[in-house]
Formats: structure tokens, C-alpha cells, sequence
């Protein structure tokens, strides 16, 4: 039987400032993505989000990202590989606080946003994350863009990785997802996007933009928790892969 | 034979901004209390300061603050005790990344500036402090003033604690450091604070502005690490230890 | 005819994060106190906030806080008075820079949360924070706390004053708010909050939680934007204040 | 008579953190570029530069950066042209409220580190930079890199322009400056160096690296404020420019 993990990004919110519907989305994931202070999320907030992904009952990860939190991590920023390796540490590390003062385990590793994306292109960049995952625990899983640079150092280092996919963007026949600037890079359709999603769990195939089948592999799929549609999306798309005779569970168990 | 810890903060540096001799200090002291990005250093700074410890074989410890780095970490804040628990759990958290990645333990944790001074005295912020400290590693050491709120609360939740003296302060009848608004808080001859120094390991006592003999434990010295004078003073107190048949050794060795 | 400034606080969100309903709450005020960077708000925010309260006529005013994102500026620091003074010109001058840049006038200036509560009760702190806004201009007005020593101090050095009350607060009989950790600080009945409003600007009275009449000056009431009853009560608050013949308008019309 | 003016960035200290000799190097320029507190510089480092420069009659401008502390703003970050527009202004805002806090004018803005470098080259986000300096004050003067992009948008909006120079640095035959990952983009020979700035000073010319003459606009002279050499470089480039019959004299003046 077929198999795949869903995750989130969650504990976005900083200060007295809200973001996310984390406590309902929960229901909906097996895999969560915590924000460890940089791009957004703050001690308090990590500490809440951690007990709250522990009391339902989903695996836990480190979403480290760039020190940017006006831009969200969004914004891509001339970083060198020591300073990738030294804040990948470093937010692995403050998550991990909480983690062990609740007596829990980190599950994985999923840069975020900018750093995500930069890492997916660029191999020394890529070193220096996985070498700062293996480095504090070589049982840590690495999350990363399916065909990408990260993917691949993970993998030579010698990490677990897991390929994600992305239920609401489209492909290019290389591998990459459509650039945000270009049209058709999201999927406003919901049935297609739960097609394509599916397909890439059962057969590891998506149909590209350029009308090509292009493999990939799906072990993980991102969706979003912020916004009312978010969680009916959520609803729906665990729906379609039980019936698709997909089993849902974290990459971990 | 009594014996004694020598410490001191390292790792203040932040981005392109130098404070501290770093490397000179190190040949003087037995632990070090590194700083852990609220209050001064940064993910960059903590990785050299643990490897450089490391290499010289001194503990290392983690030295959390409050979250104000324009104020390095010295004014007092309003915080809560939960606040206080969740900027210590996050502290201590990243910079033990530091120390997994390099194979290293860390031996203590000594909160830094105002948040030091402010749980001197109060007795719930000591509590959440503490708490925050035995929940991620009951083998940890606290650091803190000798006789003060917070060396009480290590003990009560069951903690090893190394309680402080200052080598170049004054102090009161009641066992505290007299306030550095007042004139005579600090020691200015040498000489002098070096025979107090001796005086509160040999004895455990010290006399105060008073002029009465006050008893303290003093099982680790802060020392200061800024400055040329700063280390002639280090050079000196660690030669008027041992002449006076004091072992100088970190307090987990 | 009785006359009075309803104001409030706007341009608090900050990067990706959003608080408040800054556009509606603007059909309600005649001043609004914006955001500069320390507390909340961000640049791009500020122009924005700057161009909506322009497009909508309200009188803009700056809201300087104490550089404390992470606790909304609402948590006690122990600055100096010199350090007090630079932090409200640099937040005057941010904020000035795109009012001039709009070719728009700056009325008055506002200290928010912590750096508000403690100037209300300590004369240097106060006397820093007029001389920051008497500086930069001497037809600024200062929104402060009825009865308070930034009033005083602004009076003292020759500023134009604005006396600021709130409508869902309680009072002392020395004048002072009944601080949020008691009971019965806060109004909750609508219909007493705005029968005390109403009292206030046409008599100069407030009953205090002693049972005792109070004399206050009444020039301008804050209210809240944040929250669907905020906007329901500012509705209503304009709507008791204009049946009472009192003319709502902005402090400098 | 030739004229040249001499710039320095100044103010880059931050909280506890000294950075730069400011007030030796300001006997030696006529211009100085103060930090605002994004990439280096605070509130109250920035009231102490601003009176300095005052005090020793040299005029001031607003050295705006990324807000990127911990890279001193010298990482390359994506911003959009917008962001740029209201981090400029922002900045140029707080340091005026400083300057009009003591009765003076601001003479220019020169972007700093990875903004200047950026809007070098970019078209889109130099005229955001310019048009923000426009609309605040129609008489600030730009300075940036001679031959830039920058420097032709500010006199497309109608600005006034300096075009900035290098003593210390090497040029390409397209008029643009050598990079610093490359061999020989440091002149280490301070004759050699001394002897470009007089002749870009008096002929408008400078040799590149291909050897090949380049012309180009010299109205300011970078020079460093940190570092024993830097103050006594910035003393031997004066006197050649005054042994070499070269005025000395700020920009507007």
C-alpha cells in the first residue's frame, strides 16, 4: 500500500502578533514544520506550539530560516555556507530546547521559504544545511524540494531524506516547480490539484507545464494553514488519498 | 585543599562588532559562560567561541539573557516567569547545537545581566529559570549569586549550583553586592580584591561595607574578560590561588 | 459647545503580520497615533498608514514605543532619561520623513504602552520625552495621560497639551487608571463606558471606583481599533458623543 | 581652482559595541555619512555623531542600509523596489529628527554597503532610492558611485549629484570598480593611491587594470574612519590634495 507523510508549516505567529490556524490544521497533518525564531515564531510561541503538535500527536521538525523577519524568510539574502551551517545550528538547536524539556524527539528538518529555495539550486549551500542536520543528530530527516540540490547532499551525506511535493503548484519539465512570477504557477482548481497529488504518490509521475510526464518522488506533501480554505483543503485533500487507498502517516512512524 | 572555578563571559561579539579577548582569557579560566544571541553574540560568534574553548579544554556553559541587545542584556525588563523560562529554554537550546555538533556537554548555564540580577531577588522568576534549566538536563550546573534567590531555587528543584563571588566588588551586611550606583561598589586596588578573593575561598567569609564579616560560599570568581587591565587582573588572581594552595579547576571536573 | 479628539492607534502590523482594522476604525477618529518601528509597524507599513489616514482627512500623530517587538512595547524597560529622549526623536523623524515625504503636517505625538505608563508617574523621564518632541517642533501637540507628569512636563516647557481619558477604563480617586491586575479595571457595560465618556468632556468628572467625584481635563479619548466590537463601539461612542452636542473633531481643527 | 570633498561613514557603533575612530577622522573630511540604525548605528550613537559632526563643522548626511545588522548591511537582499523607497525614507527620516533636534540642515544621503552596490546597477531600485530622497527634501544632495545607475537617476529626478571615488581601490575599463573577489581590487601602496585620487581629481581620469584611461566624475572621495592606518591615510591624502593645489571643501558649501 501506498504511503505518504503531510505536513505544515506551524508557530508562525510572534509576539502579540497572530498568524495560522495551527490548533485546527493539526488535525489534518502527520508532519509539522516549527518555526524557530529567525523568520518568524518566538520562544513562547515555540514553547506553545511544541505541546500543543505533542498533545495531538504529530511529529515534530525544525523549519530554520533566514534572520528576516520584516521579509517572513522570504527574501533572498547573500548568505555564505558558514552562515547557512551556523543558524541551521543554531534553530535546530532552540527548537530541540523544548523538545527535550517535554521529553519528545525531533523528527526532521525543512528549511524554510528563502533558504529552502536557494538550497534547492545551490550545492554548497545544501552542504552546509545537511552537514549542520548530521552533525547534531545523524537521525534527523531532511525535508527537502523532490530532484534538488538538498535532496541530493542529504542523501550523499548519508542523512534520511524525504521528498516533498506540493499539492497546489505546477512543474516544469526539469523537475522545478513554476516560478511564483509566472501564470499558472498555482493550481486554483482543488480537483486537480488532488489528482495531480495523488498521482504523484501512487505512480511518482506529474504531468509538467510543457505537457511532459515527469517523474518525481512524493514522500511528503506541503499544504498550508493559514486561511478558511486551507483547512477545508486539508479536509479534502486527506480525503482523496484514504480513498485513494493512500495511507497517511508521518514519514517517521 | 580548597578549591575554586574561574569564569568568565566570552562570545559577546556580534556580527562585525569585536568585544573581548576571547582567546587571551581563555588561558586564565576554567569555564566560560557563552553568550547566546539575545543579549550580544550571534550563531557565527557561539560556534568559534565553543570550538575555541574547546580546544583550550575549558567548560562551557550557557549564559542566556533578555532579549535586548542595544542594551546588552543590563536593563531591567518586566517579564513574565513564564517569558523567562521560554528565553532560557531557547537559549540554552541553540547553543547546545553548538556543542552536539562538536561532541561536547555542556556544564552550566549562569543567567546574564539583568535577568541574573533581577532573579537574585525574586523568587519566581528563580523558580521558572530553574525550571527551564533541570527540564532540558538535570545534570546541568547552575551558576549563580552566592546566597541569592536564584542559587535557592537550583537547590530546591535539585540541581547542582555553583554559587559566585565577584573578586573586584563590594558587599553589604546581608550578603549582597553593593549596587554600582553607590561609590566604593567597586574594588579599585588590586591588592586588595585579590585578598578578598583569597579570604572568600579559604574562609567563605568577606567583609562588608559595614565592616562586619559576612559568610558566603564561593565556589566559582567571576572575572572579566574586556580590556588590557582585564587580563594582568586574571594573570594575577590565578597566581594568588595557587600560591595560596587554592586548586584552580572547573567546578564539574 | 463642548468639543473633543477621539483618537487611536494605527499601522501596528509588521511584515506579514497583520493586527487591527486600520481602514475602518478610520471612519470613527479624528487623530490617529501611528506605529514608527520600535514596538510595531514597519516602513512600508507606516507609508501606508500615513497615505490612508491622509485619503480619509484625519490628523496623523507619531506613536513612538520603547524597541521591544516581541513584548508590543507593553512590557517595562528600565531606560534612562537620555536614552528615552533618542528613541522619541528617532521615532519622530521616521515617521516625519513620510508625512513630509506626502507633503502632510505632523499634529501631535504620543508615547505608547510602557514608555506611556511609566512617563505618566516619573517627572525626568517625561521631562526627556517633551524636550525630545519640543525639539523637533514646537507646534507638536502631546497626547498624554489626564493628571499625569508628561502632561505636566509638557505644559512646563511650553507645549501645547492634549488630556488624554478612556471610555472603558476605570479611575482612582487621585485620577489615576485602576491598573488591568484588578478587578473592575476594565468597563465592560457599553452603556457606562459611554455615560462616562460623555460625563467626562462635559463636566470634567469621572466617579471613581471609591465612589468619589474626580476632576478631569477630558481634550481627547483613545479608543481601540483592533477586534469586531471595537468597531461597533466607535460607532456607537461617536454616535453618544454627537446626541450630547458635543462636536467630535481633530485637537488642531 | 580643482575641489574635492572628502566623505567618511560615521556613527557605526551600536549599544555597547564600538566601532571607528569618529572623532579623529572628522578632522580629516568634509562630509560624513551617519549610520541609521538598520546596518549599524542606534538612536543614541546617532544624537552623539550628529553633535560631533556639528561641533567640528563638517556637514552631514544619512548613510541608509538594509536592516540586516548582523551583516552590516552588506549582503545582497532581494528587496522590491518599494521596500527600498520606504527604508529610505524611514532612515532618512530618524536621522533628521536628530539634525532638526539641533537647528541643522542634512547636506546629502549616500546609500550604504549592499544598497549602494545593488542600485549601482539597478535601474528599478535607484529610482526608488531617488525618488525617496526627492520627495523628503528637493535639496538633499545624492552621493553615490561615479558612473552608476544611482547617480543617473538622481539627476533625471533633478537632484543634485556628487559622484564618489575611491582612494584605495582599482577600476575596471567600463568605470566600474574591481571586485573584491578579485585579485588587485585593493590599491595597497598608498603612494599609488594617493596619486589616482589626484589625478581623478584633476584630470577626470583614471587608469584601469586593462590600462587603458577611463574618464570619470570625482566630486567625493571615500575615505575609512576605522583602523590606526585609516587616520593616517585620511592625513596624507588631505595634504596631497592640498600640495597638489586641490580644495577641501564639503559638497554644498
Amino acid at each position: 500500500m501506498n504511503r505518504v507523510d503531510l505536513n505544515c508549516d506551524l508557530g508562525e505567529s510572534f509576539g502579540a502578533y497572530r498568524i495560522g490556524n495551527d490548533e485546527e490544521i493539526l488535525d489534518f497533518v502527520t508532519s509539522v514544520n516549527v518555526a524557530c525564531g529567525f523568520h518568524a515564531g518566538d520562544p513562547s510561541v515555540m514553547r506553545k506550539t511544541v505541546e500543543l503538535a505533542a498533545q495531538k500527536g504529530v511529529q515534530i521538525g525544525a523549519h530554520p530560516g533566514l534572520q528576516d523577519l520584516i521579509g517572513f524568510g522570504r527574501r533572498n539574502l547573500s548568505i555564505t555556507a558558514q552562515e547557512a551551517y551556523d543558524i541551521v545550528v543554531y534553530q535546530i538547536g532552540a527548537l530541540d530546547g523544548f523538545l527535550k524539556a517535554e521529553g519528545l524527539r525531533m523528527q526532521h528538518v525543512k528549511p524554510h521559504g528563502a533558504l529552502y529555495n536557494m538550497a534547492a539550486k545551490d550545492k554548497n549551500l545544501s552542504k552546509a544545511i545537511v552537514k549542520a542536520i548530521y552533525n547534531i543528530d545523524t537521525d534527523l530527516i531532511l525535508f527537502g524540494l523532490a530532484g534538488s540540490e538538498l535532496i541530493k547532499a542529504g542523501k550523499e551525506i548519508g542523512l534520511r531524506t524525504a521528498s516533498e511535493v506540493f499539492a497546489d503548484r505546477t512543474y516544469q519539465s526539469d523537475g522545478s516547480l513554476t516560478a511564483r512570477s509566472e501564470k499558472n504557477a498555482l493550481i486554483e482548481n482543488d480537483d486537480e490539484a488532488l489528482a495531480q497529488v495523488v498521482r504523484m504518490v501512487k505512480e511518482g509521475k506529474v504531468k509538467s507545464q510543457q505537457g511532459v510526464d515527469v517523474s518525481l518522488q512524493a514522500d511528503t506533501i506541503c499544504i498550508h494553514g493559514d486561511g478558511a480554505h486551507a483547512l477545508e483543503f486539508a479536509r479534502r485533500i486527506q480525503g482523496s488519498l484514504t480513498t485513494s487507498e493512500i495511507e497517511v502517516k508521518a514519514i517517521s512512524s
